[in-house]
């Protein structure tokens, strides 16, 4: 059984696949093979932490050699414990491991994880030897984390079961947020980045090679764990597209923030995370794709997302776009101010009735506006956070609230009860505290009130939290086709006139008036009926984009003309080779607006649409954007909005608007043409035009089948 | 006197204002008026932070209440001192500041520091106040810090002259970065982030109210400073354009780089500053081009100033592009090449000498590439580091280098010192280290090595390092024109057919064939030889901008449906009781690049040429570039290759490319133009387009000059 998230196939008699991996993340009893006393090694180090932590479970060392290990009774074999134990953590080399996932298996064990390096990501013979781990676990139906992982560690329940020292000697704080890595290290980072901002961990999982549970599988966990509220994902490449897009439609039906933080954003990055995962993680722009349409948010940093888990872990969810700015200093309020702008935010004023209440508590010659700045008079007029937060609270013409605080050490903790008082509840708020007293921020944060560093790190969470907010409020995305891993095979691309016979006769998208000819003495018969500027395009397999090849004319005043060309082009082309089926002349059409509509199989993620602004600026800035099917009309025309020329499709400064709505409708039947038939490798029109009788007119379109069929043939 | 940095205008027979500056920067000895016991006052904190950071010079706390102050004898009056001491800080009610401040003059003190609020920040009877405060030191030629400010402090001195509690008991150290800032309480957290990242201070100083001495003045004085590399500057509002420009050209001379944070980048935060300064800022789009022309750079906030500090102050300078990566996790490589390629670094593959070399000292699972994965093997093979850093130093191909480490406390110590070691000192390197053992960053950092805690900060501060010594490869900006503080006078814009007049006959700017006629009956007449198609415009200082109102008919085919489009203008004109002096008519014309170009007085910068791409689709996402004059055609060149648009003026994908270099001679024939008749207020030419045959013709110019000329009169 593969082990993928979101699916119950293959489940034994007793468990579906996301409550095995259940008993083993909340293991009770964990026996470690390979234990040692020697704390440099990992089988000391794992025992160590799971000690250290006071795991309340049983902890079976498991060495032939030893009595006793760290001060425990130390087994020579797993089934020598007697028990059938939640979880085995195999510290052995890599030759050892299928024995003893066979011995764990035939015990009845909930699970493994698996330390050993020399996989899959050191060439063909590890490669054989994970797919035969692989094999083992998934024949018996259990789950299997590694190889080549850090392990697992759960909060609330006291587990460290993992090799790492970043711990140092601290204690791992329970919590609500969940992370789950594939690179051990980054994960031990965000560890240390976690305990320090004062958040408390759920469950972390260091997934390693893969070879069984996946980072799919651990989203899919996350987002039924009622203990997890924010969930982490360090994504170097998902394996399982299909499993991932129904773990994180499971997560958006929740309604639980989903922050990611993916490499290989530049080409130079991606063909180093291919070295060094030993694996192909697919387009990038296909992963900010799926994140935009499940409302994940894709984070800079492992800072970026510590900011980021603050807010969510401790304020309100809710959509908005106005805020109100107190700060005990005016330049700090001005920046807060501008922070907030850069984020999409407004900074409205107070109502009149909010302004007469400021007034009477602020200082003479502050004036209350919005940002407000308390001056350094707070530090005399204790009470004036208070009331000034109360009258905030009172205004409901705000969505959020942005603090800030600088030094002020020697009123700090009055800041604080007035704050954690104070500090409306209802609504989400972010506090910058800049020079401040490390007890404080404490304090501050243990009441949970998220502080940051950083003006533009609390805007910025803010913003990002209403935006989250607001994504969940649209639809849940449809369930994902099933999805063909590595994409549907590719074929060679028809040539147009073909390509314009599919998809014209299975969609409402029109073709410009013409004709089809195999010889251009027909075109004076054919195309008689033609009425100029025509153009003249050779149909040949051999020479797809025409422009630049001399395979297109334009502008022909009459089928004479376009006759005269046509001997011309074919008469080259037969001297140069090229095979070709003939001449398609059309009559040339003017438009408004042009676009560039593309479907293909994207590796990962199955079905995608391509969307943009078509013509020869968009080459220097692409105006582009990307979704996975299936798509309803509704969405797809969010997707047209969403482009950087909108606003001239919506008819700007008196250009000619375009009928979205009309384009969203064409593209649709063209996204269910593609995804309904699987002989098609990919579609490509480029441009769609907008006529101006309002027409959707393909003036170029290419069709790719798989090699078993031709474009053509019916389908 | 009016304190303005860069001349030595006023100056008395001894001193120039920089060195009075001085003079009292480095003060050796420092009178305190208003003086107390109480550290509850800010005349009392400011003795206790004298003497608790060991001021080697001496202080004199007067008071005529008592005899002895924190230890030290307290003296009447300043006059009852006996020795024209460097420096008295004012610490009484703003009242009493003016004769305070003769009493001082008459003593021949050095200059001034004034604490006290209620000037010019209160409004109009503050204001006053603040003017004769001024007139008392500028006529004395006495230089004075405030009012409404924290003070000075100088690091390498010793010398806390200051009231804020943000010391909180630590000691300033010496260094050489320096900071001026208009925000007192903004600088105490610049104060507090710069001893965190261990950061030594030369001079630290707080503006206040500008009274005398401004932030100009801070600029020039750091520009000259051998104690300063590295200035800081916080800016709300620049009062003299002139000073700055001056002194900004002075630090780009002698390669100081100079860092900037401004607030007010968005408008409402522009209006909050205003409120709170009580003085306009001024436009900030001419600020990012002052800062861009000076090349002056732009924080984002004082976590990314305090950034780029550390690096400017520890590293060597200099222009590049190519970084190795060296780090201990993979993903973290990855992430490193991800944030460098987005800082527009280039991270090339190593030499194939370089990888043999490091092939053979790397683990067998390691591929020697650009980034390095040294993985946690760098625990067990201790001199692994030493010897790739000195195989990386060996390949010429790299401009810089960025590492990642992360954890590792058990051999922090050994990595410290290899790097410390190794690392090349030729070129630019920075760190970051991630769940790093504090004391580590310490000692890292106290040997000269940039640590950061987050790879983006590592990757910007690198990159904007390169770009900045690049910037200082350019020419320096000539010195900036005599500049009318508030601008020019604006006076009213003349009709389209004068400006046309003035400008063409005054440069090489062309205009299209035409006739202007007063009256539709004489177009048949004078117009006799224009071919159309044909443009007809209604000459009126009322309509300005004639689309959309009626006053533009385009595409008229000859003189005949000219007369007659021009008769039904004026006859609608008149109707509307709108004044006219006649119509233009001019013959169409097809052009590839279109044009903006105007010529205006910042009012804080001056004379100032603001250059972009023409047409409606620019409103959208404008494509503008801006810089003062004067300006060469090389620099007007630059700023055109600087635009979006550029690579379609250069002719991309066949687009008709545009003669830059020729473009950029009319445009600096039009800045010489503007620069040298002050009449002129504003000139405004769009579009400006370059023509089929290369020609380059306005099609529409407004001209507008001061009111006691009017357009038309001879220059």
């Amino acid at each position: 059984m593969r082990y993928q998230g979101g699916s119950d196939e293959g489940r034994t008699a007793d468990q579906s696949a996301s409550e095995k991996l259940r008993r083993v993340l909340n293991a009770r009893s964990v026996a470690v093979v390979g234990a040692s006393e020697d704390l440099r090694k990992p089988g000391g180090r794992v025992v160590n932490a799971l000690l250290h932590n006071d795991f309340p479970g049983k902890i079976y060392p498991v060495n032939p050699s030893r009595e006793q290990i760290q001060g425990l009774d130390c087994h020579p074999s797993v089934d020598a414990i007697g028990e059938a134990v939640d979880l085995v953590i195999l510290s052995v080399p890599a030759e050892d491991v299928p024995d003893q996932l066979r011995m764990g298996c035939d015990c009845g064990v909930g699970g493994f994880i698996v330390f050993a390096s020399g996989f899959s990501e050191t060439g063909s013979e590890g490669t054989a030897r994970q797919a035969e781990i692989s094999q083992i676990v998934q024949d018996a139906g259990v789950p299997m984390i590694g190889p080549n992982c850090l392990g697992i560690m759960n909060g609330n329940h006291n587990m460290l079961a993992s090799s790492t020292v970043v711990m140092g000697g601290r204690r791992l704080p329970g919590g609500n947020y969940g992370f789950a890595t594939q690179s051990g290290a980054l994960g031990t980072y965000w560890l240390d980045m976690t305990m320090k901002a004062g958040l408390g961990v759920s469950t972390w999982i260091s997934t390693g090679n893969e070879a069984d549970v996946d980072l799919a599988a651990c989203l899919d966990y996350f987002a039924e764990d009622d203990e997890t509220e924010v969930i982490g994902l360090y994504i170097e490449g998902i394996r399982d597209g299909a499993a991932f897009r129904a773990a994180a439609r499971k997560a958006f039906e929740r309604r639980k923030p989903v922050l990611v933080l993916k490499s290989g954003s530049s080409r130079q990055g991606a063909t180093a995370a291919a070295s060094h995962t030993g694996a192909l993680a697919g387009e990038d722009e296909a992963y900010d794709a799926v994140f935009r349409q499940y409302n994940i948010w894709r984070s800079g940093s492992l800072t970026d997302m510590a900011n980021q888990a603050e807010i969510l872990l401790t304020q309100p969810r809710s959509a908005g776009q106005r805020v109100a700015v107190i700060s005990v200093s005016g330049g700090a309020g001005v920046l807060m101010t501008d922070a907030s702008v850069a984020e999409g935010l407004d900074v409205p004023d107070f109502s009149p009735e909010t302004k007469q209440r400021l007034a009477k508590i602020l200082p003479g010659f502050a004036t209350p506006q919005n940002p407000i700045d308390l001056t350094a008079q707070i530090v005399m007029h204790k009470t004036m956070l208070r009331e000034v937060l109360r009258i905030i609270s009172d205004d409901t013409g705000y969505d959020g609230l942005l603090l800030f605080m600088g030094g002020l050490g020697q009123i700090a903790e009055e800041l604080a009860d007035a704050l954690v008082s104070e500090l409306p509840r209802d609504m989400p708020c972010a506090l910058t505290w800049q020079a401040a007293p490390e007890e404080t921020v404490r304090q501050v944060r243990e009441r949970g009130i998220p502080v940051y560093g950083e003006i533009g790190d609390a805007a910025r969470a803010l913003a990002t939290q209403f935006r989250m907010s607001a994504g969940w409020n649209g639809p849940t995305p449809a369930e994902a086709p099933p999805i063909i891993q590595g994409g549907r095979p590719e074929g060679p691309f028809g040539v147009e006139h073909r390509s314009k016979d599919l998809l014209c006769s299975a969609t409402s998208l029109e073709r410009p008036v013409g004709v089809f000819a195999t010889d251009p003495g027909n075109l004076m018969e054919v195309g008689r009926e033609l009425s100029g500027p025509l153009v003249v395009k050779l149909q040949s397999p051999a020479m797809l984009h025409k422009s630049g090849s001399g395979g297109i004319a334009l502008g022909l005043q009459n089928v004479d003309e376009a006759a005269e060309s046509a001997r011309g082009m074919i008469k080259s082309a037969t001297a140069r080779g090229i095979p070709f089926d003939g001449v398609l002349v059309e009559e040339m059409i003017s438009f408004d607006h042009e676009f560039i509509v593309g479907l293909r199989c994207d590796p990962v993620f199955g079905p995608m649409l391509v969307l943009g602004r078509g013509g020869v600026t968009v080459e220097l800035e692409p105006d582009v954007t990307r979704a996975f099917l299936p798509l309803t009309a509704s969405e797809i025309e969010d997707m047209i909005r969403s482009l950087r020329a909108a606003p001239l499709l919506e008819g700007f400064r008196g250009a000619q608007p375009c009928d979205i709505a009309g384009l969203a409708r064409i593209v649709k039947e063209l996204c269910d043409l593609y995804m309904h038939d699987e002989t098609l490798s990919e579609i490509e029109i480029n441009p769609l035009v907008a006529d101006r009788t309002g027409r959707f007119v393909a003036l170029d379109a290419l069709v790719s089948r798989s090699p078993e069929t031709r474009v053509g043939d019916a389908p």
